[in-house]
């Protein structure tokens, strides 16, 4: 694999961060370039952070001299992470990819175009033929899915191959980080926030699109129904899901667990950030939590756990994932993995 | 309504002292005894309590001199609550009953029993007639439902009258007041704990009896189906709970609220702890939450919230309530003043 | 006592809501004004929150239509209180005072004016004659210090008078309220903040003029010294500072606490808002705690606790005050009380 | 340097357990033997930890299979590690001094043994020429002070080799971590805890004999007083240290950083855990912060900050140290690495 350079776009938020964090020492890319809005270009990238590196341990050494641009084609890279707030994602991602980028965005934008993939290589890698549609030339931008709808799809895919899934149930008890910098003050404080604007909507809709197929000219939606209540807790990383599964084939515990633990479509392909097995099953009763489980599979593995019967529906069970690594900057490096050992470059 | 003597069986403990709390002031019941371990016996209370006064406030006037005794019948009063560990409350309780007491116990152990009603007045007071069948001569036992229960049933309750429920949904965000002083060390920050031991299995039985029917000569159970999935987040006093719900008869938006709101079967009884009315209907979209709305109606309403369509059953819906007063030594209150008012004495 | 009528300047704030809490049923003042600034001016006070009442309870009844109005003379009230930003404050409190109203300030902008006393009741009430060398005609400032300054000198107050106290070494741990609502996002989870802009200066300074004399003219500062370290902890209300003081005269422990605890120089004058006694002396050794004790004499009480012996200087102890209550907008309403008693309107 | 056989005494608390961590991997130490409570003996570590593994990450493969034994001497190894509990640690650690093994402990039992180092490699190697004076054949004991202790010494002895110094007022806000799994449950929620019991006294005794000198034949405490006020906070892992001390001689602030930053004694040692340097000069003036700086040097660098004059001695500063690594198992250990180098074995 020669080595690809990428640039991150929104270097200096908290998603950009962790960018910027999983992309030190990547054994395939380099990172080149870092850009954030009008405000940090010209500074180093240390001097546009001020003192907000919010994600522990230290600016990496890579980035720390890098003197930050603006957000426009003509930088020095091959792919691009996106990183930007939905409020100008669109039309930069777009502007990106027509000078021949590869876009692997974290941001909303582009999500349920026509022919972007939502990808999340474990679950539907079969969608990028998708990104031919695109009116890009060259380049062409790849989505990955919001972070709650992420840590949710894996076991749900492998469920679904199995046994198939009809309807899902989820409540959330998602972390602050992905929330920004300035998160809730405190009103998280002994407390619960019912509210996350827009989440709901995500999980209700996403898995659909990622679920389903792409028969050749549009995406085609799942055939399932789901019903997402989104909390906020006090919780600094991992987003904890209990979901409730109505299965199309009835099955036993053993298999229902078999089924999980046995998934992991990329074995083989030796991608540098894909958790080898992707789902990893709680052995504890009392598992997962975020605090001791968010970093299983160096934060890209999804953790399953207390898998029982539901007496309403088939099965009950919790999903914790890392909201900010497998969830958004670690699920996008994952993508471009994905899409560089395809030979999209 | 004349004066009735009262006692706290495990005055020590968290609930215990929230009883002790509660009765300060009461307009009906005198706080007469205290009752405690061996350990505890011939102490004062505030001996007793050493420094594990943990509720906030000051330790109440009545009960700061009051010398605690062991939890045996002879002790001056007319009616004892029941905060005992259920390791010693079955036998303890059932003492109390066959020497004349009335008996309203927090604890588990007779909450199945047959011929012992789970009251929650607003819900089941027609409950109460089951005690006739006690063999305990003139004192019976009336028990209130686990903290996690009571606060769902009271909206249930309103719903069922109204649309019939057949099957419940609902995933917890427990406090971690209801645990006990020691609670779980560092094991809560930045964590959720997904095991509450036994809670899910109450949480599905309790309701079948409590929305039930007493016969004339046995409970029989509601038809409805419930799955539960508990969940503790670090949040001091208040429990959240989302649920999804399916009912027998459709109804609009409008009138799914109206049914909450309206629900007020005790007014007019004029019990001291009544809240009136049982179910706040919370106005903002981002509400209830447990730091600001635990307390509504001196912790004795449940608040309603975020009432919206559910896209596979018919609404989904947050419930909050306050576990250790209106799920615990408040709702064991209010069952004795239910029934001191209906004449019990 | 005849009723005053009191406006709140700056009244949206997390110290404008606390006055306008404070200033419910005040048995000598009535709240006729609301100002804010020109964003909410127009608004009733409810719409002009928004859903920023953050200091738990519910908005006082007395408040919640109120309409907004700028922060400038004509409004109809003889006193108003300025939890006015610092940015703003200055010019506006002047023009009140010129304009005739007597200005409680709990803003940092006039605090040492050679003419405005930096109010304590208990501490420096003579104070108040400096008022008489202000130009503004019938109206008056009166400022109160800042919320870890007040919490300090009210026991310093005692020892000084008892013993001399020449230095004063303070470390505070101070609660999250204090800096709006805001607060620190993730910052402040598992963590400490080593850093509050100003603070130390405030505790270096403010304590000098407070603990002086104005000897008729000017402002004497007291022959002390004082040394700070200010840091944030994850407390939501209530300051924690550990003193170190050195004593001019030698004193044993019994009579260090009886100092201490004796100390009630407003005693008789029956202001509402005055704690009687001002300072408590925690019974047990592992107190004052933030938690239990920050609501002492309904917040405007200090709490004095692990009174030991200093083996450096004489002695080390632990002072803990309600930092938006006495040290913010009770301190301030306490002050006004002082001043309607003493006769100024 | 061959390879060096170590054993863990009360390998499964918490302390214990940071051992196991710490020593996977060791390029000297190979971790051969596990001991804990009869509980435990018998059963597998992974079996005797039951869910008790607290300290992040999973158990080391290196001692999840192996067989827990009682804590007597005839164990496989060469030196061992006591974390055991000050209840039992002093004739335990006795024996296998008396067995001919090596132990060092982190209890408090032998500390101020006339004949035992309380060693901190940077501060005072010098002090194992005590062990000579020790009864025990061929073994020997040399404990690590408390961690609070540990964090503080670091600075003073650069700062008394350069200056001297002479009093040292110290006020913590120490973490949670330290004090087992229990922790302190609801109470430590939204609170600070003045009281750490015997904590002040540790911090006021142990550096006079750390900093002091072993003439030969017993330690002579240095020439310097300590005053200290010892704090709980709701931090996970990290002592937050505020100081002032008093210097001999007086210095510039450029100096006094200087004296901080260039401390290294232990460089060309190469000792696996030593932190080159020890002491990190935090560069933002809101710095140190425990959940930000508590892993600097691996968890075993102590981090300086906020150096300021002090307007009643000479300086006041901050001092941050990770309380179970370099404050406890991980001092531990770089004292066995030093009495390794030194060709004890």
């Amino acid at each position: 694999m020669k080595t690809i350079k990428v640039g991150v776009l929104g270097a200096t938020g908290m998603v950009g961060q962790r960018f910027v964090q999983l992309l030190e020492n990547h054994p395939w890319f380099k990172l080149t370039e870092l850009c954030a809005s009008e405000r940090s270009a010209g500074k180093s990238y240390e001097e546009a952070l001020g003192d907000r590196w919010k994600i522990g341990g230290t600016v990496p050494s890579c980035a720390n001299d890098a003197v930050v641009k603006k957000p426009e084609p003509g930088i020095d890279c091959d792919l691009v992470f996106s990183a930007l707030d939905s409020s100008v994602a669109g039309p930069i991602e777009e502007s990106f990819a027509k000078s021949g980028y590869v876009v692997c965005s974290n941001s909303r934008n582009h999500r349920f175009d026509p022919d972007v993939p939502l990808l999340v290589p474990e679950v539907n890698h079969g969608h990028m033929e998708a990104v031919k549609a695109q009116n890009y030339g060259d380049g062409f931008i790849a989505a990955n899915p919001n972070c709650s709808t992420t840590g949710m799809v894996i076991p749900l895919k492998a469920l679904n191959d199995a046994f198939g899934v009809s309807n899902v149930f989820v409540t959330t008890m998602q972390a602050l980080s992905g929330a920004g910098f300035n998160g809730f003050g405190l009103d998280i404080e002994d407390n619960v926030l019912p509210l996350i604007s827009g989440e709901e909507e995500k999980m209700e809709s996403e898995p659909l699109k990622i679920l389903g197929k792409f028969n050749g000219r549009s995406f085609v939606n799942a055939d399932m129904k789901f019903s997402a209540q989104c909390n906020r807790v006090n919780v600094i990383d991992g987003h904890m899901e209990a979901l409730n599964v109505k299965l199309s084939e009835k099955t036993g515990t053993e298999d229902f667990v078999s089924a999980l633990g046995n998934f992991n479509p990329l074995k083989g392909l030796n991608l540098p950030s894909a958790p080898d097995p992707p789902i990893i099953i709680a052995e504890d009763e009392d598992r997962p939590q975020p605090k001791y489980d968010r970093n299983s599979g160096n934060g890209m593995a999804v953790t399953v756990g207390r898998i029982r019967e539901c007496p309403i529906l088939d099965y009950k069970f919790l999903v914790l994932s890392h909201n900010t690594v497998r969830g958004a900057a670690g699920g996008s490096i994952l993508n471009a993995e994905f899409i560089a050992k395809k030979g999209y470059f």
